[in-house]
């Protein structure tokens, strides 16, 4: 059998199927055209005549990892706000002083696409050294159709300058602009914004944020409705700091995800489950602002709802350009099993982004997208804290990181 | 004014005095010799005459940092455990296993040098690639007198392979050896241990885990006592889990620094004062052991106690190899400021290893061990997640970690 390149003498985690690791030891991937051929135990594996052979030296190969909910596009700074609130500066006083998100969006309004760039790449570098190879990017702070498409067509240009696959989404309903009245705004996002965004090309799905402080569970359904309409898949922030019913609204919508939902209820749950929904869990947005109410893991484990996790890279909540951090963060705050946290920004991550039939798994047909690891087992990848032990990154069969030998 | 070396078109963080960040924009730093001549403005800086000049491109200089409190060296693995502990098991189930520092204290005698140095030296790197200059590594895993004397070695040895000051530890009392009775045990550490090591050279302070489930404050005062006799400074682990008046009674002897502290009362905050000790904060063991009692960071503040970091780098509560994150966990879990966080990993951890006098600071006669950051303000280097914006590491005047201008 032929290929392009043979990856041979590694350890696979496969992630294949519903559950678990897919643990293979002595395993070999096969590419060819960028796609997975083979992926499975070294012995009784085809002849494969290899035009490129890799030996991995024992380390271990899992997919490589998805980031399924990040804000990683925007301009600013906010560490002084965090400088501020560690010297007592109460949020209102912070905003009273030009900070929070509004600080954000007037930063990212004044930048040009390449000032974007510029202070963006910086922060995907960081997560492809950590062996991720699909990254969603939401827009956010532009709140005008120019400004929301701007970050949209940078989130295009970051794929075209890295070996990464880019999944765009529109979140124009993440806060009403200075100056707008809300449903008036909203009313933009859904007549205006949505269609200009979809007719571009722009976007792939649309989010809302769902909360008492933003977008009301009746502005949602209005943008999930649009959003249909324009035949862009949805996805909802639900649930993070008050139960608003949203994760259940946007399940009935068809859902890819929803993310957050710390105070999420049984209903919810069961919506969820019904909908085939994942739930996209932001364990660095907890351990950042402090959060207490972990999300209700048990209650969707017994109903079978799939948990992704997100890094939720933002400037306000969620300064995180680590997915392993973002394990650890998991399995120590929210006790997931190490099982769950890799799965989480694997094959669960690609369901979240209606990516699962292609991308989470090594498995024949599915993309060659690979992070290989020198570590002993799975489990440190979730275990160490602070701590990068990524040899080589591979998209569509490409190494395109690698770390020399020492 | 000749020099080797200048650093120009750079903000400083100086660290100089007892207070703040001594921020200096437009800075200069010139060095001879392996020391800071100059570290100050450039306007009405000396005219130097210099071999090499560098550029910083407007980035900021801090000195480098330094983790006073670490267990770098080591051998096994217990990821298995973190996994099994997340799938429920109790720390009776692990430790019947085979788990827990016994594993530990296994796989480091089993281990020659040349493997300790093979497992121990990506730790260390990463530690350097995050600009630390400095770090003391403490035995314990060993526990007879040659297997701890292997650890001070191997810690020796890691300062020749790498650009890098260590300060080594004697901490044969970390915890019983099995099968050994414990005063016969400190009676050992005592009277074996402690003169050998300190005839050879391998350590130049003595380290006691004074707890409940460890040693108690008259066997802790017996190791001090024997310390002092060879020499030797001292320093502790104290009042962890629960309040031994451990930190007290080390501050009586003149210990350099009393670590942990969760549980210190005010006679422990009054008595460090008085004694001059350091308190050195763990917040990467916190976050890993899910602790919730926070340091008495207020009432060591207002009595004047040094506040130093340290990421405690160790396999069974703290498997943390950041500093970075050790500020950010230190910010967000302990609420310390921004200037505390980063004093904490230079001029007060400095301090806390007796050596305030010629670390920790950017100032004339002070080695001259800088980190160069990417970042706009100091407070970045706290309130990010997961992030390494160093830029160079110079370690006595010579630059040792440099990354390319992309
Ligand atoms: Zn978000
Ligand atoms: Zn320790």
């Amino acid at each position: 059998m032929h290929c392009d390149t043979l990856w041979h003498n590694a350890h696979l985690a496969t992630l294949a199927g519903d559950d678990g690791l897919g643990i293979v030891r002595e395993g070999v991937v096969a590419c060819r055209d960028g796609r997975i051929v083979h992926a499975g135990p070294a012995a009784g594996a085809p002849a494969f005549e290899a035009a490129e052979r890799i030996d991995c030296g024992g380390r271990w190969i899992t997919p490589g990892l998805i980031d399924c909910h990040t804000h990683l596009v925007y301009a600013g700074n906010r560490a002084n706000e965090f400088e501020q609130r560690l010297r007592g500066a109460s949020y209102a006083e912070i905003a009273q002083a030009g900070g929070g998100i509004v600080s954000t969006v007037r930063a990212t309004r004044a930048a040009d696409e390449d000032a974007l760039i510029a202070t963006s790449l910086p922060r995907l570098d960081a997560m492809l050294a950590e062996g991720v190879t699909t990254i969603e990017i939401k827009s956010g702070y532009g709140l005008t159709l120019e400004d929301e498409s701007r970050q949209l067509r940078v989130a295009r240009r970051l794929a075209e300058l890295r070996a990464v696959e880019v999944a765009p989404t529109f979140l124009g309903a993440h806060a009403v602009p200075p100056g707008v009245e809300k449903q008036a705004y909203v009313d933009a996002v859904c007549d205006t914004m949505i269609p200009a965004i979809a007719a571009e090309g722009l976007a792939e799905a649309v989010d809302v944020f769902c909360e008492s402080i933003a977008f009301s569970p009746a502005q949602a359904a209005q943008v999930f409705e649009a959003a249909r309409a324009h035949g862009l898949a949805i996805k909802i922030h639900a649930e993070q700091l008050s139960n608003q019913h949203g994760a259940a609204l946007a399940a009935r919508h068809g859902a890819l995800s929803a993310d957050h939902i710390e105070h999420l209820d049984a209903d919810g749950v069961a919506a969820m489950a019904a909908a085939g929904t994942v739930a996209v869990l932001l364990p660095g947005a907890f351990y950042f602002t402090r959060d207490t109410l972990v999300p209700p893991i048990d209650a969707l484990r017994a109903a079978g709802v799939p948990l992704a996790l997100a890094t939720d890279c933002n400037p306000g909540t969620s300064p995180l350009t680590s997915p392993l951090l973002a394990m650890n963060m998991a399995a120590t705050l929210f006790r997931m099993t190490v099982d769950e946290c890799i799965a989480g920004f694997t094959r669960q991550a690609a369901r979240a982004l209606g990516r699962g039939e292609r991308l989470g798994q090594l498995r024949d047909g599915f993309d060659c997208d690979l992070a290989i690891w020198d570590i002993d087992a799975p489990a440190d990848l979730v275990y160490r804290m602070g701590f990068n032990p990524l040899h080589a990154r591979v998209w569509r069969g490409r190494t395109t990181v690698s770390r020399r030998d020492s």
